[in-house]
């Protein structure tokens, strides 16, 4: 497989750049990309750092570089370093500028940097809210955003933090029991807030390899009892009309996606 | 204030989109924006759906349309509901193709769609050990790829979730106990890692907020009492050359960015 490498140049995070070189490399499937990231390139010293990195950087193609940094004296020289320059944002900025007819002030490394402290608050809010919820300690599910059911290690707790860091969303926990999975019932106390509440599912042969990680070898981790629990979990979901999807092969960012979708939360998100 | 709709559109989860528009309406201060993430449209229905939207979306100005969807014939419904569309992607591939000599082979949603099955598995391990080494529960740090040291609610927990599901970041915390501060001494299964050891600090006035949150009119959040455990954790810092930043005032993007700098951590990831 032949190789380029590509360099994500901010004068903040890089977040920003790095996310829309993910969007631009995904398109390209034939060739292994090598990502570098340079986040902080705010003095002459680290721009040149950065574009001696650039020109020494290898591969079978030209070098990319995506190069969100404001300041026009840094740029040009993060650009001696060569490479094929990419700037995401300057034309979209001008094409705004001139339909809208409104004129932008520039401010380094605002995207990440400047803290909006409402949606931050809520953030960390969510967080402590996820934590203190995990895993079925609740009993209150009246400030809940949305509840997760799903058996143990189906995914619910990276999925609600991921909610809880990114988009402020309180999102509350409930590993089904053997209990519950027996009687195919939801507990009372969240199925009163059925709106909210979503499934999360998994291949059982892989819930089977990711429980022995933690504990081989035993009844927790067997394969036919993960396939039950599966199989009763999907049931109850579909007997209580709760919907769901399989996290087997769904990244983190899709499955808290979907399921904002789901439920009707992008609308009051920031 | 003026006001403006901003629209992100997507065949996948938006974020790519929703990120690019950040940065756009980061650089004009002087208008507020309505964002509004309309994810997942991959038919004629949803895209359909998506140009009602936009056409009657209100404001001051033309409304913004950020659309990265993949398919040509549902961009097209989607800019029939009017707006100034905005594509960051299709330039800069075209840019790419002509400089690398090569072809894009297009897919619906990749970006954060499909599983790179290593790094999300890094991912998933990453924030299950965040979890388990929260607060100084860990004796042993051997795994840790960095440590964070600050006083209770100084930010350590959300930012060791955040390096752990954004980077796949093995991040454990340890909170300063009164007898840390008083002997300004870091406990001896840390101190031998002190390589990635990195501190957090915030103002006082602002822990004391935070504090009275949980805990109103205790010594816990009392002013003097936030005070005095700062200043100590800062002279600890100062005394063992660790590495420190403020919270106060600053993103979970950005405090983490700034650690996998300051721990020369950038070069592992991916």
């Amino acid at each position: 497989m032949k190789k380029c490498t590509i360099f994500y140049v901010s004068d903040g995070t890089a977040i920003t750049a790095e996310t829309v070189g993910h969007s631009l490399i995904s398109q390209f499937r034939d060739i292994k990309f090598k990502q570098i990231r340079i986040p902080f390139i705010d003095s002459i010293e680290k721009a040149q750092d950065a574009a001696q990195q650039i020109g020494s950087a290898k591969g079978d193609y030209q070098t990319l570089v995506i190069n969100t940094v404001v300041d026009i004296e840094l740029r040009i020289i993060i650009h001696s370093g060569g490479g094929l320059k990419l700037d995401p944002f300057n034309r979209l900025l001008r094409e705004i500028e001139d339909n809208l007819e409104i004129k932008r002030s520039p401010v380094v490394g605002r995207a990440h940097g400047v803290v909006d402290s409402k949606a931050y608050t809520a953030r960390i809010d969510a967080t402590n809210y996820a934590l203190l919820n995990d895993d079925g300690v609740s009993v209150d599910y009246d400030d809940a955003d949305l509840i997760l059911l799903g058996v143990s290690r189906s995914g619910k707790t990276p999925t609600c933090l991921y909610l809880a860091l990114q988009y402020g969303v309180k999102a509350a926990n409930y590993p089904l029991t053997e209990e519950d999975l027996d009687r195919l019932k939801i507990p009372g106390n969240i199925l009163k807030h059925k709106e909210k509440v979503y499934g999360l599912t998994i291949d059982p042969f892989r819930l089977s390899q990711i429980r022995a990680e933690r504990r081989a070898g035993t009844q927790y981790s067997n394969q036919r009892q993960c396939q039950r629990e599966v199989s009763d979990a999907e049931s109850m979901f579909l007997r209580n009309g709760i919907q769901f999807l399989s996290t087997t092969d769904t990244s983190i960012e899709e499955i808290s996606g979907k399921i904002l979708v789901a439920l009707n939360l992008n609308n009051r998100l920031h």
